[in-house]
Formats: C-alpha cells, sequence, structure tokens
C-alpha cells in the first residue's frame, strides 16, 4: 500500500500522521517543538519522529506534505523568527533527504489549513474563497481558481501585519498591528497588563463579565469584523471559512460586519477542522503531491 | 480588414473607439451620457454613436469590449444607481443586437481599466498584481494568475465600500465610507461642506496650503495608503498600479505606507493609461475576445 506523511511544525508542538493516499489518517504522533534548542535539532527531532512514524505503519512512503510557521517560497522558509535558524532554512531539500522521499510539498500553517477545507471542509469546490485563521495568530488565505494563492512571496494573506490605524509602527518597525490587538497571543499580552496578572485568552473569555475585558474583547471583534468584512468586499468570495481556536468566539461579530458592510454577503462558517488543521493540512499536501497536482 | 470597438459607458460621457485587432486604434468619438434621460435613451444614442463610427471606420466588426459603471455578472449590470434602468439591464445581448456582433465583453470602468494595464501597461506579465483606481470613484481590480478576477459576483475589488471604522453605516444602509472619504467626489461634498463654497477635488488640491483642507487631504491620503498597503500585504503582488486623476497626488502617501507595512513591498507605480484607462480597457476587452481568449 502506498503511504503519505503529513508534519506539521507548530509553535509548541510537531505533528505527525500517515494517511492513504486518499487521506485517511492511519497513525499519529506528536513531539514537542522547543524552539529554543535551534533549527537544526528541532528537525533532527522531527526527522527521527516521522521516520519511525512511517516504519510503524504498513506500506511504501510515496509523498509527504508540510506545514510550517512563517512563509514558504522558492524552497526557503522566511517571516519565522520564532526558532532560531528556522529562517532561510533548506527546508524541503533537508526533508526529501531526511525522509527519502522525493514527492514533497511545503506551505505555510495558515495555508496548509485553508487546503485542508478546500479539500475535505468548508471551502470545497469554491472557485473564489476567504480563509481566516483566528488563533494564536491572525492569519488569513485567499483561494482564487479553486487554488491557495501563495502570492509573490509565499506571503499572501498574512494579515497580522495589517495597519489598524494610518502611520502607526507596522512590519517595517518589527509590528504586527492586527495580530497584536486581536490574536490570541496578542490578547493575552495586552489582557495581562490590563489586569496585572498573566491571563490567557481563554482566561479572557471566561472573566468577559468584567467591564474592562468586555470592552479589550469588543475591540478585537470590531477590529477582526471590520477587517474580514473589507477582505469579503475586496474578494467577493462564494464563502468564508473560519478556524483557529477563537473561531466561535469572534463568529458573531465577523457575520454582523459582514451582513453590514458588503455588497455581496457571503455565507460565514466555522472551519471543519480547528484543533489540527495545519496537520490535517499537510495530509491533504501531499495527498495533493502524490495525485501529481502540486 | 477586421476591426473591433470599444465602448466606455461613463457617469458624464460615453467614449468610443475603433481599433485593428492588435488594439491599434483607429478612429474615435465621445458622446454626453445624460444620465436623466434613462437606461433605454442612453443605450439608444450610445448604439447610434457606435454604428456610425464603425461604418466611417474602413473594415469589418468582429468584436467589440464595453466598459460601464456598476458590477457586471451574468449579463445582468448591478450596483449602478446613476442611470435609471441600468440596473438589471440585459446588456450583453441588447449591444450585441444593437451592434450586430456575437463575440463582445462586457466589464466594469475598474476591471477594464486593469486589463488595460494588464494588456499594454503596468501590470503587463504579472501574475499577482493590484491595481488601484483613485478617481471620481475609488476601486480596486485584482490579478492572479495574469488575469483580472471578477469574483462571485462580479463585485471583487470594490473598496469604496470598505468599513473604516468598525460597526459604522456601511453598504446596507446605502454607504459607501472609504469612497465617501477618499474618492473625487466624496472629497468635493466634504471639501464643499467644509469650507462653505461649491469646491472639486482639483480645486482642494490647488488649496492644499490651507491648514483646514490640507487636513481633510491628508486625512484621505492616510486612508488610502494604509487601504492599499494592507492590500498588497493580503494579495502580495508583484507591482501595484495606480489609476485615476488623482494617482499622482496620493502616490507618496501609498508609497511610505506600503514601504512601512508591507512584509514584502511591491514596487507602486502611475497607471500608463489615466484619462481614458476604461475606453483603453474596452478596446482590450474587444481585442481579446476578437482572439478567442475571452
Amino acid at each position: 500500500m502506498s503511504l503519505v506523511l503529513g508534519i506539521d511544525f507548530g509553535g509548541t508542538k510537531i505533528a505527525l500522521a500517515t494517511a492513504t493516499t486518499s487521506g485517511e489518517r492511519l497513525r499519529g504522533t506528536r513531539i514537542e517543538t522547543r524552539a529554543p534548542e535551534g533549527a537544526e535539532a528541532v528537525l533532527r527531532r522531527a526527522l527521527d519522529a516521522a521516520n519511525a512514524l512511517v516504519a510503524a505503519t504498513p506500506g511504501r512512503l510515496v509523498a509527504a506534505g508540510v506545514s510550517t510557521f512563517g512563509v514558504v517560497r522558492g524552497g526557503r522558509v522566511r517571516l519565522a523568527p520564532n526558532v532560531p535558524g528556522w529562517e532561510d532554512l533548506p527546508l524541503p531539500a533537508i526533508l526529501r533527504d531526511g525522509l527519502g522521499v522525493s514527492a514533497l510539498d511545503v506551505d505555510n500553517d495558515v495555508n496548509a489549513a485553508a487546503t485542508a477545507e478546500l479539500h475535505w471542509g468548508g471551502l470545497a469546490g469554491t472557485d473564489v474563497g476567504l480563509y481566516v485563521n483566528l488563533g494564536t495568530g491572525t492569519g488569513a488565505a485567499l483561494v482564487v481558481g479553486g487554488r491557495v494563492i501563495p502570492g509573490t512571496h509565499g506571503a499572501a494573506g498574512e494579515i497580522g501585519y495589517f495597519l489598524r490605524t494610518p502611520g502607526e509602527p507596522a512590519y517595517a518597525s518589527g509590528r504586527a498591528p492586527l495580530e497584536e490587538h486581536t490574536s490570541g497571543s496578542g490578547l493575552a499580552a495586552r489582557g495581562s497588563e490590563l489586569l496585572g496578572e498573566p491571563v490567557a485568552a481563554a482566561g479572557l473569555f471566561e472573566r468577559r463579565e468584567e467591564p474592562a475585558v468586555a470592552a479589550l474583547l469588543e475591540d478585537a471583534a470590531g477590529e477582526v469584523g471590520m477587517t474580514v468584512a473589507n477582505l469579503a468586499t475586496f474578494l467577493d468570495p462564494e464563502r468564508v471559512v473560519v478556524g483557529g481556536g477563537m473561531a466561535g468566539a469572534f463568529l458573531p461579530a465577523l457575520r454582523a460586519a459582514i451582513a453590514g458592510a458588503v455588497p455581496f454577503p457571503p455565507p460565514v462558517e466555522a472551519a471543519r477542522f480547528i484543533d489540527d488543521a495545519p496537520l490535517i493540512g499537510a495530509v491533504a499536501l501531499a495527498v495533493r503531491t502524490a495525485n501529481g497536482r502540486a
């Protein structure tokens, strides 16, 4: 039997799964990323785990799909500052060698999650679609012609860098304005400062009865709603699919903004895949590659 | 010799041109739109002018391209409130009959202008590109895979409807927030109110030394810069091309915003075609249709 392998490199964990060439999951595992150890050590542990998983799954590996933080272009990763050495790493070449497989596709985590929705979820069959990720980070992916569009440098959809007000410090100043105000990590940082004690995004949603917390979350919901409504106006998609851990919490605000502001309001749905969307996306990339549609 | 015809339906004038099937302009004319007379009268005069122009040009008409206000989908025009009866008019069918030509393509004015840039101007050869129109109206067009993308309802790029602040009255309330703050017509309305006398957008740029006028124009430039920078982040285009009568005035603000906020800042250039971009776009649509690439 022919097998494919999916690997999702995340900030805190690396998830791996084997699947059939039609995408049925066979076996899975996960290891810690331990980002501070640096790119070489992270990759070595990931390859060991991958090869052990493949060896434990009956069949022959024919293709692999990989999801990673950062953006991917021309076989290199960019915009991935969290793991020392990860940027400019020839990731695809190292993985091809280390896994002994030539058919391999790499994309960033949000594009991989959108690919999962396009293959098996809420964006299936769409010609023009919009995927939005509201999780630890804030990101998006655009589907045109039934494909996730990478953009010129693999950076399409990196909406975390969006300006919220004209002229504020942004990417060139090391900032990500929209992400700082709306992502799980940004909300945790702002909420911890507001409350004078460490609090995660989930903790903020539990304390939303407190006026100061409510104001913080309403501000974020307003920003996210406006951003997604404007993207829907720009792209005129058939559907908008929202993934990431905060998708459910922000869905009402997104729907209200889209209903009020978009000339042809598309339906807005929660993603089919939430927790493991990038891993399922990595499997989708592998399936597509195995079937010669890379 | 085979001929093509381009027609641009604008709010105040209808421009027409004949050209060779490779796009060399042969003859041209223009008539007043006289929108209040309604769709039927406007169309009849346009067809009379078109047939006279074709008759005066040696050769045989093989294809026509049409640019119109509003958005075009499935042979109907939408979002075109200025000419009574224009919305939901079966424009392509009427024009095919009236011109006696079966090869005909219709698109909105901004998409037509982007098509002109894609064929013969600043977007030539781009896979992913962004066209922005800063004129009487505020609009955009996105190029993906070397084509102008219409969106699901023909409404992609209608950024005049963008929200500027969360929750403000927008499309569903009959408003177009970004256009009201940044377009030539919006600036004229706001400037006239500010100064207590009628003033056109061009007049505002002449009076930009006056502090109140300067503040109005800086506000508009900031909004336009932020919007275009965010679209460039979302799309990751190879190039951004800016057309419309205010392109030159806003270009410095656009370049500054893009340099500060976009991870991979694309070059930003003034469009090759300014005054007659939609007409040249209509000719480009006709050329493409004549050559079987509609």
